[in-house]
């Protein structure tokens, strides 16, 4: 099937121009209906922060409320409408985007339910994502794709150094509850591993600090080990985006003594003088 | 036009002698003139300091305001000369240095009416840059120059990366403040997003800490994800500095066209296949 | 001796099957030894933890103890059977992983002469990386040891870092334990120096944190010296994985001699001269 | 004068052999000097430290004094020694080491004036450099050697980094002065900027933060400022170590062709087969 029809253009139906309006911003409608869903997103997400904040709750609650459950069955019809007019509505409904909108709309009504389930929906921040494709800025999801791709190449690395990080946490937090004990708020080993984890990431809250001299020498020795292994991390990404971001070779071959390796900007074959 | 008279030397007028001392220091005179600029920008500044440390101000109160009108009329009066010795005032006027030159006289003035404000005067710090560059402290404007051109080209991967890291604090921001709630400080969503930045960043105050298991967990979760996705914006800079700092790797010029940027190993030229 | 021999499969004994589903996880019967060694070192590594918090320990006292010896002893024999059915059971109670599968049955022993001696058991969760070597995980293996070779590669320029980070520490503690003195947590040299690597390592607990100006300066000099230092160890180990991860360029061999390793744009062998 | 007559060897003289002693380690007698001294400086960095933890002080006063003059005496003498051995005793005075010698004694004596700042004696550490030198630990110097080279390559780029920092740190602690103010602890522009520092840095140490909603959200913009610019010095340093450490590509020319670049293992020239 040819990806016209694919994209809903059934000559003579409504579900074309609406899928254009919805899912494309070419047309003058398609772009005022994104620019539109932006304003809304953020400032239904901006009512969910406002909500939490005890004061501002306690004089316009009545307002927030409204607004949430206004916002909340704008996006339902919405999310309707999008199951309408798509060819594959299942397929839509289980892609990323798909979910994203799903989860952007329920919380409201689990709310109904479990009370405050309804902050879950700064999630509809995430929505902000799909409008970055459909106003085309291309170059930005070129990057996002260029740093996804180096991540990616370097997941393993990186699991191998978190595997490494997670044991070596286990240990020392133990430790140092051997060391340190209750008093110095070591009261747990789950609670040291956290310690540990708080200090070797270089964070420090200090809510958990070592008393004991023992104590404060291996939290020392922990701190330099964090200090010099977060260079680990950083060179592995390093490294893969160095391989990601180098554009490909030029890969021409001269007809005369066929070498390659030649500039993009090669007129001639830089070995044997050829024509290229 | 040619440049001579852009810069104002019209035979016979006192305005290219003072635009010579103003803006450039090839003269004794232009030189004293920016030594003697340096000095006052400092002097200025620090009394600005000073002048908040509440101790002193209670001592010396009048003097530093003395001081601080003294500084401003001077800068004022430079102000005044370099406008009158330009060719194209405006275009001064609304120029970088333009611009910073007018706010570090501003604060002072509008102090008249709102008390305080003249601490802002502290961005006379930023009048220093002009005398980097007048005092043709030629290798350090290029470094600084190499800089901002690795970072103007990593500019929208960094923009990709920060959308991606704001995105993430809400989401966590809202968790955390579910999990924890009132009791361990996070008070409100906005609170918890400053919380999960806290965290997330490494700095880890304090004044906010989790106090729940799983509120504690989460945590531990937001440290690593900080600890390890530092690595993207270092991975990304560091590339693009490697590909900014990296020289031309070879400086032969052909022969017959005078082209540059040949390989190595290049035997005839690439672009007019003349032996090299 | 052949390699057969070695591994300990001598035909008619039961000493190679046992060694086969011990050692090896080729088979149904040694996969599943693994799988359930890997179930049986995680509950017995939860169990010790769990039986740090107190109020667990107060309330399941009796069955986390009966747990702990009941892996204690299932390991012990496990650990006598590894040694029974290896040819050279010497060599594999000093390997390494010898070492580590006796160290996490010893600790519930020693707990019995030294109280709480038993948290020591969380080192069990290091028998975990012979799982993995066993159950082929290759990739994952292959990544560690290239991360391995980055790391001993930057051994020697990591180690004079840390000699240049320790001295440095010992200076700067000391000069602000002379300037700070007991009143704000200096209480010694040693207790300044642990402040240093605190600040230098930016992790900053806050639980000793200067107080008089001169000391907030040092302080502030020490941050961004360390804030800028981090530089060089991962600058360091960035370079070193650049080397060790760079594939080789070029996979043609000389029809010749059969040589690799040739520059993309070589035209003729440079071990034997024969054309490529 | 050839160097033999600058190392002091002349014949009959007892000043040979004393300086043979003291600064090399070639014979059994000067490396067993060197280890004697490692040895005394440990200890007596030891001891001052010692001397600042008060219960120590309290209990071992008289012992460790005795030990501090014991050692600065020998100090002393072996510094009067070094003197007398070496030809140009004047260039030695004034000589990166010569000047460590004469601070790691001087404290002692200044202390019977100035108490407390026998403390400085901590500097006796730096006296450990020469012995790395001495005992021919040149890969360990090599090593040292590559990264002050890549150090220094990068300084010009650090001092702008620097620079940048400064002025930043300057300017977002004089806005947070006036937007916290006293009663959040930024009761100064100073101290403010000291805030700047801690948490562009990552340190956090929470013992000043802001309070009001607007403070907190500059923090947050410093945090992820400081955490995105940390970038910048470690891109710099890393791209200049892999400048640095990059071992000089081969330079042989072909007699034939005249090519260059050919691996070391070259014997042939890779573009026209012949010998090199």
């Amino acid at each position: 099937m040819p990806i016209e029809q694919q994209r809903g253009d059934i000559p003579g139906s409504w579900r074309p121009k609406l899928h254009e309006i919805i899912f494309e911003a070419d047309t003058p409608a398609g772009k005022f209906f994104d620019i539109a869903l932006i304003v809304f997103i953020l400032l239904s997400t901006l009512c969910v922060m406002l909500d939490s904040v005890s004061e501002i709750r306690a004089a316009y609650s009545a307002v927030l409320n409204a607004l949430e459950w206004f916002f909340t069955l704008l996006f339902t019809v919405e999310y309707g409408l999008r199951l309408s007019c798509v060819q594959r509505p299942w397929r839509y409904a289980v892609s990323f985007y798909g979910i994203v909108d799903l989860l952007s709309i329920l919380p409201t009504y689990v709310s109904l339910f479990i009370a405050g389930s309804h902050y879950l929906l700064v999630i509809r921040i995430l929505r902000i994502l799909r409008i970055f494709r459909v106003l085309k800025l291309v170059t930005y999801v070129g990057e996002a794709h260029l740093l996804t791709r180096a991540l990616v190449a370097s997941r393993r690395k990186i699991g191998v150094f978190l595997f490494a990080v997670v044991t070596l946490v286990m240990i020392l937090g133990s430790l140092m509850y051997m060391i340190e004990g209750e008093e110095s708020g070591f009261t747990s080993i789950p609670r040291s591993i956290y310690w540990a984890i708080v200090t070797l990431t270089t964070v420090g809250y200090g809510d958990i600090a070592p008393r004991t001299g023992l104590g404060q020498f291996l939290a020392a020795f922990v701190m330099i080990l964090g200090y010099a292994i977060i260079a680990v991390p950083t060179g592995i990404v390093t490294v893969e985006m160095g391989n990601v971001f180098r554009q490909p070779l030029n890969t021409r071959v001269c007809p005369v003594c066929a070498a390659e390796g030649h500039d993009d900007n090669a007129v001639y074959c830089k070995l044997c003088g050829g024509q290229l």
